[in-house]
C-alpha cells in the first residue's frame, strides 16, 4: 500500500482526461484502496473514474465505498450506469446494496435491470433478516457428475466471471440437487480423463435458507469451509455463502451480543453511521426498564429504615455489597453467554455448569467475605465486620447462580442469552443483595423490623 | 452428514478387520465428523483407523480431534506414527498441536522428524502469543515471475500436496521478496502463454510476523482475502496467513473482549477446558480491586452520615441512582470499546465521538430524570422528587463521558479499551453518584455537613 497519490492529484489527472495514467493506477492497486482515497470525488468524476476500469473491477470498487457514497452514485443522472453494474454486481453484494439505498431509489433503478437479474434480485431480497437466505449469493459454479476433468476445467472457465468462486465447485443433477462438492484443487491434481463423480466428496455439509445465520457462521468455523451450499428441503441448490461473508455475520453477531450485554438494542448500521436519535432510541429503552425494576431495591431499604436508622454504619456497606453481587453476577453471566455463543456449552449441560460454578462461587464468596468482613471490623466494629462478611458470602453465591442460570433459562425460551446484560443481572442483583443484608442484619443485631 | 455408523460398529469393522467398509466410509464422510464419532476409540483403534486413510486425510482428522485425544495418540506407543504424521502436517496445525502437547511428550516425539521440518518447527514456536507470527503457517504455494502459465499450473500441481491453500499463489524473486499476488482463477482464466509477471497483483497487501493478529484479522476483513502474506522487514515472504486461522483470532479475540468487560482476566483455554481453581483465579482479581476501589463510595457516605440521619429517605434512591449511573457508562464504554476493536472509530476520533456523546447523554439524563423525579415525588415529596431528579441528570450525563472517555485513554496508554469493563465503570459510577447526590442533597435542603 502507501501509494502517494491524493485526492487532488486524482482530480487533476481526470481533469487533464490523463487515461493512460489513471488506467494504470486502476490496475495497480487494490479496489479497497482505490475506493479510499476517490471517495472524494464527486458523482460525475466518480463515474468517469470507473468508466475506466474493466467492469467487474468496478463492481469490486464500488463495493467498498461507504453506503452513502453508494447511494450518491445510484441516483439522478448516475441511474443507468447503475443499473449496469447492478446487472454485472455479485448477487449478494447488490442486494446487501439495494437493502441500504431508499425504497425509492431502488424502484428507479430495477426497472433498468434485465428481467432475470430482477427476479433474482427480488427472490434474495425476499430472505428475512438474520436468515442464511439474506446473506447467501446465488452465483456459484456448478457441474455436472458425469463430464471428464479436463472438460469440467472448461466449463469452469465459462464460469469463473460470472461465479463468487470457483474454488469449491458443486455438482448437481438435473433436477438441480446438490450430489457433492469438487475443489479446484482436486481437478487441477487429478487426470484429465478421471471423472467428476469419481472426485466428489458425497454428502457435503450444508444448510436451508431459513436457518439461523448462526448456524451457518458454526458449520463453516467447525469444517473450515471456504464456501457452504445453501439447499431448499428437497436438497436442490439455492446458494451458497463464501467465507467472507461469514466472517461479516461473525463480526456482526459479537457485536448484537456486547450491544445486549451492555443493555443496548443492537445498532445496525454501526456506531458511526447511527445520529444522536437513534443511539438515544437504543439505549433509553433498558435505562427506563431498569429504573423501574430498581423500585424493588428502593422498597427493600424503605421496608428496613427503623433497622437502617439505628444502625447507619450499614448504609456505609450498601454499594460495596450490591455492586459485588453485581459484578459476580455479571461475570459468570457472561462467561456462560460466551461460551453459549460460541457452541462450547449446550443448553442440556446446565447442570454441569451449575455445579462447577457452585464451587467457584463459593470460593469467591470466601474471599469476598474475608475481605469486606475486615473493612467492615475497622470501620464499625465485629458486629459490622460479621455482618457484611457474612452477607457477602451469600449474596456472591447467589448471584454467581443467578448470572449462570438466566442465560440457560433465555436459551430455553428462545431468547437471546446476551439479554441476560451486565446492568439487568446488577439490578437484579442489588435487590436480592439488599435484601439478604437487611434479613442478616436484622437477625444479627436483634433491632424491631417493621 | 447424518451417518448411521456409531462407535459400537466402527468397532466391530475395526475388530473384524474389514477393510474394505472402512476405506469407503473414510472416503465418504468428511475429516471433521471421522474425528467425532471416532473420538471415543482407543489409542490402538484409532491409529489402526487412521492407518487406513492416506497420509493427507490422518492429518486432517487428527487436527479434528480435541487436544486431550491428539495428546494420547502422540505419547507411548504411537510416538513412531505421530511423528511420521507430524512431518506431513499443515505447518501451523502442528505447531499449534505441539504447543497444546506436554512438553516432555514433544521432547520425546521432535528427535523423530526430519531435520528440516524440525527446524521449521522450531522457528514458529518461538513467535509470541498474539503476534502474526504466531498463527501464520509456513507451507504457502509460490511462483518466480518469469514463467508462462501453463509451466506456472505444472508447478502449482507440485506444490499442490504440501502447500496449505494454491488458490493464492505469491510471486517472489530469487531472494524470496514479495513481487506480487496471483490467483489460480486468473491463472485458470489466462492464455497459456501469458507471462505470470503480467498477471500479477503488485504491491499486495502484507502483514508483519512481529505485529498484533488483530491487524491481520482486520486487514483480511477489510480485503476479503482468502490468505494474507507474511514478510519481515526487507520484504522477504516467511509465511502466509489462511482466512481460517483468521476466523479463529476474531473469535479469540471476541471472547477475550468479553471476558475483560466483565471484569474476567480471558481464559485461554474455554471454559470448558477451564478447572474451579483457574475459573477462581481469572475472576477473583478483578472482584478484591473492586472492592477496595469501593471504599470511596463507603468514605462519601460515611462523610455524609449526617445529612442521611437527617433524611434517611435519601437512602432510598441509592441503588436507583449509582446502578442508573453504570448503567449508563457500561452503555457507552462498550459501544466505544466495539466500535474501537472493529475498527470503526479510531483514537484520532475521540472528540467528534464526545460531542455526539454529550447530546445523546442529555437526552438521556433529562429522560432519566423525569422518570426519578416522578418517583421521588411519589415516594418523599417534591423537594426529595427534585433532589433525584437533578441528581440523576448529572450522573447520566457525566458518567456517560466517563464511559465515552476511558477506552480512549486505555487506547492512548496501549491498554487494551476492552479493560474499562462494566463492573470498574459501574464501581466508578458509584462514587460519582454518591458525591454527586449528596452535595445536590445538601445544597437543596440546606442541612448541616461534616
Amino acid at each position: 500500500m502507501g501509494n502517494p497519490l491524493l485526492l487532488p492529484e486524482l482530480r487533476r489527472l481526470l481533469s487533464e482526461k490523463n487515461e493512460t495514467e489513471l488506467r494504470e493506477m486502476l490496475a495497480e492497486l487494490h479496489p479497497a484502496s482505490i475506493a479510499d482515497f476517490s471517495e472524494g470525488l464527486s458523482v460525475e468524476e466518480t463515474w468517469e473514474l470507473l468508466g475506466l476500469a474493466p467492469i467487474e473491477q468496478q463492481e469490486e470498487i464500488f463495493t467498498f465505498y461507504p453506503h452513502s457514497k453508494q447511494e450518491q452514485l445510484a441516483s439522478g443522472a448516475g441511474r443507468e450506469r447503475m443499473s449496469a453494474l447492478l446487472e454485472r454486481m455479485s448477487h449478494d453484494d447488490r442486494v446487501d446494496l439495494l437493502k441500504e439505498l431508499d425504497d425509492e431509489v431502488v424502484e428507479n433503478l430495477l426497472p433498468l435491470v434485465a428481467k432475470a437479474e430482477r427476479e433474482d434480485i427480488r427472490r434474495l431480497m425476499s430472505y428475512a433478516e438474520h436468515t442464511v437466505g439474506s446473506v447467501m449469493t446465488t452465483d456459484y459454479a456448478i457441474l455436472p457428475p458425469d463430464v471428464l476433468v479436463d472438460e469440467a476445467i472448461v466449463r469452469l472457465r465459462h464460469q469463473a466471471l460470472a461465479a463468487e468462486t470457483i474454488y469449491f465447485v458443486y455438482v448437481v443433477d438435473q433436477q438441480h440437487t446438490l450430489l457433492g462438492v469438487v475443489s479446484l484443487r482436486d481437478l487441477i491434481l487429478a487426470k484429465p480423463r478421471a471423472m467428476v463423480r469419481d472426485l466428489m466428496q458425497t454428502d457435503p455439509v450444508s444448510v436451508k435458507a431459513e436457518q439461523d445465520r448462526e448456524d451457518v457462521a458454526r458449520e463453516v468455523a467447525r469444517y473450515d469451509l471456504l464456501a457452504i451450499p445453501v439447499v431448499d428441503s428437497q436438497n436442490r441448490m439455492v446458494g451458497i455463502v463464501t467465507h467472507d461473508d461469514v466472517a461479516d455475520v461473525v463480526k456482526e453477531e459479537a457485536t448484537e451480543d456486547f450491544h445486549l450485554t451492555a443493555a443496548i438494542a443492537p445498532l445496525t448500521k454501526g456506531y458511526v453511521h447511527s445520529g444522536v436519535g437513534l443511539l438515544y432510541h437504543r439505549r433509553i429503552g433498558w435505562l427506563i426498564i431498569l429504573v423501574f425494576v430498581n423500585l424493588v431495591s428502593s422498597g427493600v431499604i424503605a421496608a428496613y429504615e427503623e433497622v437502617l436508622a439505628a444502625a447507619l454504619t450499614l448504609a456505609f456497606f450498601l454499594p460495596l455489597l450490591i455492586d459485588s453481587g453485581g459484578n459476580t453476577g455479571s461475570q459468570a453471566a457472561t462467561l456462560i453467554i460466551r461460551a453459549l455463543a460460541t457452541g462450547e456449552i449446550q443448553l442440556a449441560n446446565w447442570w454441569k455448569v451449575l455445579v462447577k460454578e457452585l464451587a467457584v462461587g463459593l470460593s469467591l464468596g470466601l474471599t469476598m467475605a474475608l475481605a469486606s468482613a475486615l473493612l467492615g471490623y475497622f470501620r464499625g466494629g465485629a458486629e459490622i465486620g460479621f455482618i457484611v462478611g457474612l452477607s457477602m458470602l451469600f449474596i456472591v453465591v447467589i448471584t454467581n447462580l443467578v448470572g449462570v442460570l438466566l442465560p440457560f433459562v433465555l436459551t430455553r425460551l428462545k431468547v437471546d442469552p446476551a439479554v441476560a446484560s451486565s446492568p439487568l443481572i446488577t439490578t437484579v442483583a442489588d435487590a436480592s443483595g439488599l435484601l439478604i443484608y437487611f434479613t442478616v442484619a436484622t437477625w444479627v443485631i436483634d433491632l424491631p423490623t417493621t
